[in-house]
């Protein structure tokens, strides 16, 4: 069940602003505003979904293939395509997911730790 | 350029052993031997990508959206789809990424640290 209080769906309806780095009809990124790396960008679905479960299931194949493809394009306009970068993505409470609507982490910039 | 002197290529191509969790035709998730949580799975591409770069931008949509539409079915075998998960991969030097074939590290079946 999608809660339309929560934070990432404000910044897709314009009620909370957003540090922009790239959109397009599928997905939004932008600047964590609590970042955990010297780069770290959230990459969130337009679409109201969850979780990656929620995402990847539900998804039309278009959707899933778009957002993914979406991803090494944003870490070359990062220009962090060449030194590295790590993608993650927290599913419910185990993985401590914070904002219930699909996102994936998106951090580099520096020497990252080990998983 | 792939390097088939890597350890997934040579798991793929059965020269070593895997402790399988699930496999189709696009891809096969086998436990990780150094495991960093108490559930670690790996799930690698059958096609011969270098890293996820490589895989979001190189394979079909039908490849791509098939990979991440599995890993969800793969958290449900391992009995960890409602207590939570985490999905992450690491592209490149910045990120130490180990093995140059693509692989996506699912964890859980604990309460996991931060990112």
């Amino acid at each position: 069940m999608y809660d339309k209080s929560n934070v990432f769906f404000k910044i897709l309806s314009k009620e909370i602003p957003c540090d922009t780095v790239y959109e397009d009809d599928v997905c939004l990124a932008f600047k964590d505003i609590n970042p955990q790396s010297k780069i770290h960008v959230l990459i969130i679905s337009k679409g109201l979904y969850t979780d990656f479960t929620d995402f990847a299931s539900s998804a039309s194949s278009e959707v899933v293939y778009h957002f993914f493809k979406a991803i090494p394009q944003i870490a070359s306009l990062l220009g962090i395509s060449e030194t590295g970068y790590r993608i993650a993505s927290n599913i419910g409470k185990d993985a401590n997911q914070v904002v219930p609507h699909f996102h994936m982490h998106l951090l580099g910039g520096e020497k990252l730790r080990d998983l």
